[in-house]
């Protein structure tokens, strides 16, 4: 169980760090997206390891392959599987924590959940996991668009306390991916790249925050009263590695003002309700109010580090841990593209939810 | 759809603000659980409006009928229907929304989502569909009480800029329900309850966060990926009304950290794996760690104020509203009894779900 | 679990026998579909007990009460709770159950499941469970109507080896409701009364088949490969009570076929594929093909009689039971707005699955 | 949607006959159960096409490939993955069906459906699809073991007007794979296995069924009241490809007993309440009370047969057809394992459903 999400469009992830590989079931798509390979290798491209020595040297090419549901270039309605291949596994790393628990990592809870445990990378609590969400997210923004979505992007909005100044309603990918950091100001970006190669060369790691926003998302997704539309999202970001964190529009700092101040004034707008303010993020009541879907995530900093810890081992005796192996020293900027995937994921399966009781 | 929430444990909660009434069916709840309406009625009690002047004066005993699920002082494995039907109900109170949008309530997007909506008292988007919530919350109490699970107390840890010092380990419902702001730290419960009172009088509103420990949780529970104690949790709470952030353990604050300073270091104690501290909140990798569970819930200001402000009608011309009729000034002391029974529902669908792959 | 039914259009029935009363909440049902509590009546009082000598004298006005998800004529897109309420209850009559397990009843494997059971009337256990299947039912029509869809009409088939001739193409409802057996060809129709007053007499009882015909389904419904049309329809009526088998189209009689006799040849007319035979009854692949859904379910006799039986008591001793009480001797009159109700639901649920993966 | 099986050990499969390959995840499998892909080869080569002249010429291997979940020989308790690759695809052989609908398979309705199709060898709509089902059947029946089920055997009982006997007590695997038929009773195996070798050099097809016995099954599994134990062996039997009905126990031929003859009388022996006999076949109320379950499955002649037949093509013009290509002229010998797969698939479900309720 919990593999799966979603509820239209829904998604079954599968895959260990260091099995025969990973990869995603995606069922509820719908027939006659046009869809390729290639529309997931970009995605993937900006998830996996390697990209900068910002994040985990792993040597993963991660070349997705859709062994399903795609015929002639378009969707066929049916199951679109996708498998990427485990590359470069290196088990042998890994022989620390064989018999040792990672502080703050999921070594420890999973043997106490399963008896047993897949210690090579972390099993399936490893970043690896998320080839499949960026896979399915990827295809999910395909629906999107076909329906007239905007883009959703996501950014790093904060390493341990450098924070950017970024305007949601004009970033771009682009903007995003000007640089390493994957923040799109330069500036603050400049303060935690050299932030984080500190903390890499000192083995330590770094948290923040990712923000995200979703335009052109039509008014009336969301399925009251638990499947909000931000409750799902605040699910998806929670089901991400080291996410500790979650807030939409104004979040925790909107409690802080009275209702008078924070209160989202409508107008009307060429034939549509606006907000002069968007401290709702873009839903009201659970439904999205066609304003930008505004988030913000919380990551922890990477749990595995070089630095010496204490720990017990298995038999619960008394141990010290300073890990080997390659980690990111911090999961922001690739943090972005799960992110997004998540967001493109809860829009798509609403989407599909609002038109299945749409007007005969 | 969106009216269920759990997989194992799983309710489904009914009903408007002004309809016949509001109820709530479990559905998986295991058989021979001792229960009695007034089990229900304790919770129910701390949730209904009118208890102080703190809260909205709309007067309702909220008194739940068990329909069905329990013979002879037990539950039966049958579906559990609860009834409690509305009676001061005053539509006429709110025949000022029937044409006109609340800013930042659910009135518009209700309206764009179906094309229709119960415009007296909220419909649906009203405080009373949690009712059912809570009346399932004390089942799933019961549930984790015969297993051996601890309390799950829940307090209002800040209003506004008032922040209050509890210590999670010892606070008690009791010390909870010592005063109408459900805080437990005195000194700050004075403040916070004349804050209130000023914006009750000045006809505006307040927010602030929820906090809420559970102890006794059994390590092993929470299934990767998705469906990871923490996104259900997330899940749970961004789906109570007027949430707007979630975080468990650190949460925000402990992204400032460096991994060094925030990894919980395991111990031995007793034959138990123990952390140091617990920044974790009681959960690593989605799991269940053994430690309290710790989480931190974010309130907006309630959005109905009597204060004027700006919005447009139905018809999409500019208008103003000053709310008249019954509404809490400060949602916060009602909503501990919600983030209780969601914590509780999630920890006892998450525990049913560990027994379904225990050892034969 | 196992008290809901249905994916988009999702029904949660709750009530035993002897309790409060019976109910059920239903989840996603599109808005603004006129629904008034005497759309549900119809059917009901179809279904209820005390209609004719034929079936059993349990006196139930079973009244329905919406108590939510309506508002002035209209669904609202929220949940449909419906209430009724147990008036006849006569729990002294069962006291001979309370203790000695009913054979080919659900007494002993209850007990054995839960480990406690209701044993009034059977608890769960109880035809009147379908009175919350029935209300449901009644709604899913309104929603298929509004989609343009025809009748759905079932009539007693066959009791013991009385077989009825029937037109599938031309059968009414108004035929089938001519006499108190419900079946539409009065000559078999005269025969069964006769066998089953019979019986009622002999305090035996009867079984035998309902068949049932769906007009004007759109091609498309079904969902490959699980959710089949004949998959989600079979599953629906083997729920129902006393259902031992179901068949779609030319079922068990056409594996007699060879392939060249059995297959539905394709031509077109007005534009549509048709097929010139119709054994295929409506769905090939799992997807309806536009032809007539025809399907025959098979109920079993009525488990309590009133003749001298072998059994045990619980605790495990021989024991003989000849049963008081109120029963039908025959359950198929009463089932046939049972199976109408389970086709109209399955209908209905993937009428919304079909338009959730519609064109833009 | 609807690729997805079971609540708790859920399956969802995915791939079409001629892209790249075949596969299933099973999500919810417990930890810790011996599993080798060795396990699900012997059902897999029981199902692969090419085992006899009376099967499919189609050639190919069907080597599973467990891709993650399994570590060390022990499932992880994470979702398996299983990967079959598609070989001796010959779409060449499927050119006829591109433009042409077969009359009776599922060309003109995914046709319908979806707006599009992979018209070579029939896509999802193919027996390759029931290769991930016969995996997961394969992990299901492990699990069985491990809690201390019996087999679940399978056997051809009907082709055409050729019935076997075969006591559903004593027959064993080995029986029923003594011939290319899976009949066990070799006098009907013999005759059967004429008639299909006649069809298949007519170029035509048969029809039949399957019965299947499930063995050592515990009281008590099956949730009332919609997911009664016969009601999702139903669906599991009614998604399977071919199939046209289904019954347990005493099935359609019951329905024509009185009450009095049809009743499962209760003895008790050995401390366990049993029937004199099993008309019930296994389950009561739609729970299992520990007695052999017994089901017969429904298959109708293959549709695709090389004799010519009136058909439409896409342009709804009329078009005769004679099928070239390679298909089964019976399916019933390699529907075989398909059933017990579903068998098992269903009683692994209700097993983990059973457990999640127990008595802490």
């Amino acid at each position: 169980m919990g593999s799966s999400f979603g509820q239209l469009f829904r998604i079954s992830t599968w895959g260990e760090s260091h099995g025969g590989g990973v990869g995603v079931v995606v069922d509820g798509c719908p027939p006659r997206v046009p869809l390729a390979a290639e529309d997931l290798q970009v995605d993937l491209d900006r998830r996996r390891p390697g990209q900068s020595r910002l994040t985990t040297p792993r040597q993963e090419e991660d070349r997705a392959e859709i062994l399903s549901g795609v015929f002639e270039g378009q969707t066929l309605g049916t199951p679109i599987a996708v498998l990427v291949r485990n590359r470069d596994a290196r088990p042998e790393a890994y022989e620390d924590f064989k018999d040792v628990y990672r502080p703050s990592h999921a070594d420890y809870t999973y043997q106490a959940k399963y008896g047993i445990r897949a210690w090579m990378g972390g099993g399936r609590a490893s970043a690896r996991e998320t080839i499949g969400r960026v896979a399915a997210g990827a295809i999910a923004r395909k629906v999107l668009e076909m329906h007239g979505y905007g883009p959703i992007t996501a950014w790093v909005s904060r390493v341990r306390d450098t924070e950017a100044r970024v305007d949601p309603l004009t970033v771009t990918r682009a903007d995003v991916d000007a640089g390493p950091t994957r923040c799109p100001d330069a500036e603050a970006a400049a303060a935690m790249e050299a932030q984080i190669d500190e903390a890499r060369r000192a083995g330590d790691s770094l948290g923040g925050t990712v923000s995200c926003v979703a335009l052109g998302v039509a008014p009336g997704l969301g399925d009251p009263v638990f499947d909000k539309l931000e409750a799902d999202l605040a699910k998806g970001m929670l089901s991400l590695p080291a996410c500790k964190g979650f807030e939409i529009g104004s979040g925790f700092a909107g409690t802080r003002l009275k209702g008078s101040e924070h209160n989202d004034a409508f107008y009307a707008e060429e034939g549509q309700v606006r907000t002069r303010d968007n401290r709702s993020g873009g839903v009201q009541g659970g439904i999205s109010n066609g304003e930008p879907v505004v988030i913000r995530v919380a990551f922890k900093p990477t749990a595995t580090i070089r630095i010496e810890q204490e720990t017990v081992n298995q038999n619960l005796e008394p141990a010290r841990l300073a890990a080997s192996g390659r980690h990111d020293p911090c999961v922001l900027p690739r943090a972005v593209p799960m992110v997004e995937a998540m967001v493109a994921l809860v829009l798509c399966d609403h989407l599909l939810r609002q038109k299945a009781i749409s007007k005969p």
